[in-house]
């Protein structure tokens, strides 16, 4: 940059900031200037080329074209580039409660409502997972009537929203009894690469990292009164867990999927054959 | 942020920044890592809130889902933040180049081909203006066979592809003759705002902000063996001079837009009445 341009750049950084001099929200304006000075650093830092700008335009473009209800690529581009994980770790409060991790791009309003020991794989591949959860708040006390969501993908790392057609499976929504539990069966989680047919598997190949994400189920749970959790349980022993693509992992989030022989006296045909078998005690903070 | 939650957020930036260190092209590798760093150094400044970040990813969303190949949302995104006008001076070389200015969000490829002289209006409304324009290179040498881009809005200030249906208007390209001239009939610009029935009209309007540019004729300059100029003209006197919404005025830009009384002697009809007139040299660099 000469000398010329060099304060030019300043002049716009200063105008470009000074534009939301007058924006009636202290908030918003503290993060829009925020964003702007930021934005602008950026941009002079590495000195971008009109090609970089017209790349990164057609870029953000070519995501917002395979966007969808059923698919956020925004929020699969804030994974990658470590802003989701980051923004759960800064909201993270010093309680009791599990800890969260990213929301992921597959999320779906309204899913299906459950009634506890249902099979929500709905035909979905993968070996049967027989999950147990409890939730309590930090006294210990359990916590009933909490809506849970949970929702993984299949055998073969994908989603539901990811096949073609609307059919759901391996997702839906339970309420926590008086014992504040929940349980149900699904399907064992596999280590899976993130969607690579869009603007953020392209970013993964142009820059040469991994596409892995380690094996989860995701939870939301959400009561009034309480702060919402948004979270995984990991595979132990899964070996991308330390180099989640998404930066996902916490070791409070990591549990043991155990094998279970069937059990032939069993009254349910599941519980008579092999399966996997995971249960793991959620805390929610009373807000 | 707590302590824990500080030292969580440090450690997702370094993982994430790190994420880039394999990548093939030091170029990106060097972008990608600036960009992550000033998208967390943001996010932690205003401890974005998971609402904030959400929010965030909507607007995005938003954005991606009115933009087509008509309109490209992103663009007018960025030249709202100053980014677009940022990236111009940053490029901005040290020699007798015609400054340039952003591109907008209005630009269409391929363009119909005009002759000198011909009117690009289509019928649009607007008070007929004649602008000449010559393209020499630094040493005042004209230039033949520069394509030159025009575009402009009516004298409603909206552009032919914001309209609903498929017509052009007020848009074409010439090429720069032996003398490098180039002549057209269009319509005198007016000040406008920018769209506001997107995420970008949004933004202005949750932030106070004008949504106002100063009227001006888009030009864009192109032959092989010199440096393409992306430009507006500006007229002389709009009142919006200085506080272009998307920051985008130079004074080397600003022309006079001269209104001439009808010549009844003048063989075209257009030039026996009333009408507006423009002369402006350009220059291209050589590269």
């Amino acid at each position: 940059m000469t000398d010329e341009s060099r304060s030019r750049a300043q002049e716009i950084t200063q105008r470009a900031i000074a534009s939301f001099d007058d924006c009636a929200s202290e908030r918003l304006m503290t993060i829009m200037k925020s964003l702007t000075y930021h934005l602008h650093q950026f941009a002079k830092e590495v000195s971008l080329t009109t090609e970089e700008w017209m790349a990164g335009i057609d870029f953000l473009m070519a995501t917002g074209k395979i966007s969808s209800d059923k698919r956020n690529e925004f929020i699969l581009l804030s994974d990658l580039l470590g802003l989701s994980s980051l923004q759960v770790a800064i909201n993270e409060r010093a309680d009791e409660a599990t800890e969260s991790t990213v929301l992921g791009p597959f999320f779906v309003e309204g899913a299906k409502v459950f009634q506890n020991g249902a099979d929500i794989s709905n035909g979905a591949q993968g070996e049967a997972t027989y999950v147990s959860i409890t939730i309590s708040d930090s006294a210990g006390e359990a916590i009933s009537g909490v809506a849970v969501d949970v929702w993984g993908a299949d055998a073969d790392g994908f989603y539901d929203v990811q096949y073609k057609g609307d059919k759901l499976f391996n997702r839906g929504r339970f309420l926590s009894d008086d014992e504040g539990k929940v349980s149900f069966w699904s399907i064992l989680p596999v280590a899976y690469p993130v969607p690579s047919d869009g603007p953020g598997g392209e970013l993964l190949r142009a820059t040469s990292r991994s596409n892995m994400r380690p094996a989860h189920i995701h939870f939301a749970l959400a009561k009034e009164g309480f702060r919402q959790v948004v979270t995984h349980l990991f595979v132990d022993g899964d070996p991308y867990l330390g180099r989640d693509a998404v930066f996902g992992e916490r070791d409070s989030l990591v549990c043991k999927f155990h094998r279970a022989s069937g059990d032939e006296t069993a009254t349910e045909a599941k519980l008579q054959t092999s399966h996997y078998e995971i249960q793991h005690n959620f805390t929610m903070a009373r807000i």
